[in-house]
């Protein structure tokens, strides 16, 4: 599992779009907080993997290209653990 | 905007993986309860157009091929409604 604490560390470029919280100010993007881990973690890992496109894909493949598998993990444990 | 009530009545074949009331059990799968209409909307289109592939994209796109514009304004309403 992943380190929620590491997680926070690693979530800056997260904030801009998905809020400083996990909750989106822009309703095309969705909320994160409290969502569950290993749904967050297959969902970056998609992303990673070119498995998505359209809509904000592109930039989401963008911004997840450098993460690590525990880079991933400990984010997906930030963001789950953050209050809906 | 969608219906929500609508929504509701359409939401049985949801309900198996992404819970009674958009909270699922399995953690492989998203939580929809609470997330933003606009997000799910589009991430239901994105499955109708093929955009997503791997994990249970393809079990997605079957179960969301016959949904119409209105069909997924209303359920995208329907779950963010509810309490995450």
């Amino acid at each position: 599992a992943g380190d929620a604490d590491a997680g926070a560390q690693k979530s800056a470029t997260c904030q801009a779009c998905h809020g400083a919280k996990g909750k989106s100010a822009q309703p095309l993007y969705p909320n994160l907080a409290g969502q569950n881990a290993a749904y967050l973690d297959r969902a970056i890992l998609a992303y990673q993997k070119g498995e998505r496109s359209g809509g904000q894909a592109e930039v989401m493949k963008a911004f997840v290209a450098g993460l690590s598998d525990s880079d991933r993990a400990d984010l997906a444990a930030y963001y789950a653990g953050l209050t809906p």
